[in-house]
């Protein structure tokens, strides 16, 4: 396979429908920067990483440095104070790179930093937001539990105060990522003796508090640049201001997943433009029958097809986010974008892969780990069948989950 | 089958995604004008009008009065100097009420007013613009022909100069829409002995010409009521200044057609919107197994998809149109827009239609009619296969059309 | 356009996977018996029957003397005796006509000559069976109402038996093909007072009998030559020996419609032949870009797919029909079958219209016709999405219905 | 997650549609037999040689005891004699297992033991066969070139015989399966001076031959329990008995893909089967909103498309298989074999992985195993768009190729 052409067929194919034209100048900038961070730093060693199952903790100082994790936060507390789009313009090109990276960034910012932000006392968010943005400290999210995947509201990790006004924590948390790498785990569990989901409330647990445990998710097919962890409670005791005191009951949490998917709708189209780039140069390269594949009909509708789904997908985050920077944006909505984002993502990546032919299944080439890392991130914070019951009910008033 | 609850469904299942919040004020109230008419007037005649096969004539002189002929035209020339936003949304409402009806505003609009305006001489302009955009003539257009629907280079009709300036046209043209009802037809031609494309010019014909003839074509099984007709020209003699001056080449047609096109991007949203609203109002009403179908997780996938979809095409289009008023738009651009839009409506109608079950084969429901005009939309003013090329081409440089 | 070449392309596109190996010789003489009669008599003349909305009555004498009228029931009651595989072979031939025509003959055979010969007595049997076979009688068949399309076990007609074993019956059927024609209707009632399944009966109803009344249905936009109507019956007084004595519950119409659903597995097959012979037969003549459209990759992988989903389709239904011929069959294979065949049939009607260009929209080529119709088959005997349920509760154990 | 029930859901889920009964006993027995060596050998152990990347060497000896390699050919050369469909049968469960087992067998069967069955001297079948059944020699088959993938024609390798009659070889061969395992490769070659097809001869090549050498392929992200290599011959001296006496042009080689084609037509039904067997089986065991998820109807929709996909494919190889036994079969049909099966097998692995949720990315499942997997499958032995143009030609007559 000779080397792919060096001229810019990354901006002609990302940008054939002019969606630049909708960034502002400055938002246009921000992403150009991480895109150069992406190119130069992480694309380079993410099919290695892959391969060998490793995150590239070498490159955490550098992302942290550019000011990507919770970088939609305020300044204050030593975050970028970057709108929703930037914001989301950069989970875009992290994902260009990796799903894995950008879930790190994902969980580090919208569900570690977010809710210790929304629901985390003064004290909290002075003491930890500028250290989780400068990735002093790395930061998990203990939501899922094993039998709870799509039902939160099953939760069974209990938290119980004592007369003291400390808590004692017990449980298990399940696909944590970077749950092994944590410094700090924000974990939800339900408080008192009631099973009820009003009774849920987020916490701040050190990872060396005795008792917590994390153990690495072996076998994984999909994400393999990131740690994914199982976390065991027994008997973890928190002091009374572990608490987070303005969460109160399930909607905080799912507040956080708002927050996470927003940015995952823009992650996977980074997948997405990662590998309709690659199409488009391999279909310009690669010779069969005496001329390019991107001559023959059938691979010019493949390339069409992948191209008009990334453009709509592109178009329903930038909407999106226009929204939620307008303060106006429902979960409903950011439902829509995941579910469809992903969907799409998936299959741009399948399609990519095939059009590479034999070459497709090597990690030297980006198709297939994006194909397979997506199969994760179609699943997580919400797989796509929940989704669109989400959306159903919103259309039909009905609720068809049960 | 009880009637449909009077509840305002429509804005909620249309508008879930708020596409409003990216429309001006101005662009919505004018939206909202159409939109009465069409509900009010349009759509409860076009069951009949379907199944009789015949076009609403009686509607002409309101649509020219609310302004929707050639409403993205100067207002010099009797238009209404709309945005091309604006001028979308109208043909959306057009099209929510019937393919038929949004093909006759666009073929007076796009492929009659608009190369007048564009190619024809100041007399001209001042002469046919007002009485077109009143509907005092109707107007068709020329230029397809019978063996050359996705080629039109290969245009066999010519226009011979006489020695004292005068024209001679002879040939045969092809799904008209309009041809027998019109005043005036703008008639392509290769001008000359030439065989080459650059000979191309544009013509305006009154229909009353002797040698031009206009047969309806019959057993049309879509668009039903449009009328559609094959032009016939047997030496038809016209004054020299019969000519559009500034026609230069098949560019100027092609400039048309990506008028349009346009329109069209547009117009099939409203089809879509037309079923999802209608799809969305029978799942609520109509019980089966003691509950209401939109209650059923299999119904709710089917509305979630048809939804997104539509959300998606609509921020296609609006995006175009954007590009479109800031002058910068491509025909690339518009034919990824008519080419997905056209394949998520159809899409939609026909799973409409399968909601509705036995009765959506009625044509007191709105999908069959519209899943069955969209096959003609889907295939005319560049067919999915033919923009799937120009897609290609433009993603990969290369041309796979012969 | 000119005429499609002569040369036989149907035996080369219908069969190139040889499913004629496995067929008995007398299936293939059965088989070409009736194509040799739709392709000369029945074809001719559909086009516009379907415009003009008309049965074509003329041939149903034709139709009685060929056999296809209950031919799987035995010679002794006066019809044909053939095989379930023959049978489905006619059905099949017969859709290559229309769906329309293979309805009428769905509803003789298998909705009304087999519940009379399955749940009669033999003094009906006798009465019957042979006048329905030569097509003295035309029958139809009322199980479905207004509002349980798909769950008839709802059903609200009532028969109550008087004093001296007579009965009078009640209600209302909707869909009902062949009313407006029929002499003589099988009608299923709840009897006594009973609300449960268990109690629904069969009767045989002449259709002069004071109280019947059937209604055109007006405004289809499907089926066009066919004829549907609404049942109404008011105080419609029957003898006693109007019951068919040996039926028992909701069990026995689902019996017939098991039929009748094996016949649709086969009939829609002939529908998707008749479309992949169309498409193959113009894209070899049509010529766009100087060559033959069959001649580009891209209609070529549309044949491809439409080719493929055929002969699935075709193995599907002769497995089945050995099944049945062997005395093993199930009602969750004829879901199978019935579903999948609708499916595909659909997409191949409409990716040969749409392979057909703006032509496919003309009642003079037979793709859209058959796009048409086969979603009233899609919908009719069970709903695609009912039969995905019957599908997903044999897998599973589980019930999903409600 | 809890342990799958125990009871025997895989009968089920397989064979609904009783295609069992086509089948012959002794076929039903073969298959069996394999079935449970495949269960309680293989399956176990496949998971782990995934992660690690190494194909399960200790089973060989028992494959071959088995009588799987070379099953079809005649006893007589120490094969098993078996009939297509029970060598179609034994692809099946050898792909229930692992894609990579079933790669194995069939380049070891098919593409090693059949040219030298097809095209060997008598001596070579004596000597080579019987070891090649007994896996004493393991072999590999050398046609793709790095840079002719679709285009075999293209072939650079040359083979040029010496005065003495013996050959030399030069050239490169790509993606070759067993080749750093083999004791023997079947290597073909352009003779002489000729660029033309019909100079192409195969050649037996010990692995130990001076000159030789095989290079295990890195990074693959599919097959990963099977070896792939590239093979560069440089200089490779072979005795003048080395040719395939028999092998004469291009057509010999593809005559060998033919038979390789027909057994991965039916292997990709076997990892299709796993698939949904482990789809159903966890659909009833995983509870969510506080019922087993087999009971959604989205799941149920899912598996009834899964399971209706896989029926057809069965249909499609058993047909061919009884075609092929009656020697009449065509490359065109296995064509549709080998892309149908494969395209069915590659979308019901991700259904299944998408199924099981998060589970799905586990090696401790086989969802995303055989998903990887089927992508190579997909792709080679002529990748789905190829095996598309070799269709549409069959159906058109028009070649589309180029």
């Amino acid at each position: 396979m000779p080397a792919l052409p060096s001229v810019d067929l990354k901006a002609h194919a990302a940008d054939l429908f002019n969606i630049d034209a909708a960034l502002t100048e400055e938002e246009r900038a921000i992403r150009d920067t991480i895109r150069q961070f992406v190119d130069e730093k992480l694309i380079p060693v993410m099919g290695d990483c892959y391969v060998e199952g490793r995150f590239p903790d070498e490159l955490i100082p550098e992302l942290a440095e550019l000011g990507v994790l919770g970088a939609n936060l305020p300044e204050e507390y030593g975050c970028a104070g970057l709108s929703s789009v930037a914001y989301g313009l950069i989970m875009q090109e992290l994902e260009r790179g990796d799903s894995g990276i950008r879930s790190f960034a994902s969980v580090q910012g919208a569900l570690v930093m977010y809710p210790i932000f929304a629901f985390g006392s003064e004290e909290q968010k002075r003491h930890y937001l500028p250290k989780l943005a400068k990735a002093e400290y790395i930061g998990c999210f203990g939501l899922t539990e094993p039998d709870f995947g799509s039902n939160p509201s099953g939760m069974i990790t209990r938290a119980r105060q004592q007369a003291d006004g400390s808590w004692i924590l017990n449980g298990a948390k399940m696909w944590i990522t970077n749950g092994s790498k944590a410094h700090v785990a924000v974990v939800w569990a339900k408080t008192g003796d009631s099973t009820d989901d009003s009774s849920i409330r987020g916490f701040i647990v050190p990872t060396d508090t005795p008792g917590f445990q994390a153990r690495d998710q072996k076998g994984k097919l999909s994400l393999r640049a990131s740690d994914t962890s199982e976390l065991v409670l027994s008997d973890v005791h928190l002091p009374a201001d572990a608490i987070l005191p303005h969460s109160n009951g399930l909607k905080s949490p799912l507040m956080c997943l708002t927050q996470a998917r927003y940015g995952i709708s823009w992650g996977v189209l980074g997948a997405a433009m990662a590998c309709l780039e690659e199409a488009v140069s391999y279909s310009k390269s690669r010779v069969m029958f005496d001329k390019p594949i991107g001559g023959f009909q059938i691979q010019q509708v493949r390339l069409a097809d992948m191209f008009t789904e990334l453009v709509k997908g592109q178009l329903v985050s930038l909407h999106l986010g226009r929204l939620k920077d307008a303060g106006n944006f429902t979960p409903v909505q950011v439902s829509l974008a995941k579910r469809n984002n992903c969907d799409i993502a998936t299959n741009i990546a399948r399609e990519t892969r095939r059009l590479l032919g034999a070459n497709g299944i090597l990690a030297e080439y980006s198709a297939m780990r994006h194909m397979a890392n997506l199969e994760s991130v179609y699943t997580y914070e919400g797989t796509h069948d929940v989704h669109s019951l989400i959306l159903g009910q919103a259309l039909t008033g009905l609720s068809a989950f049960k």
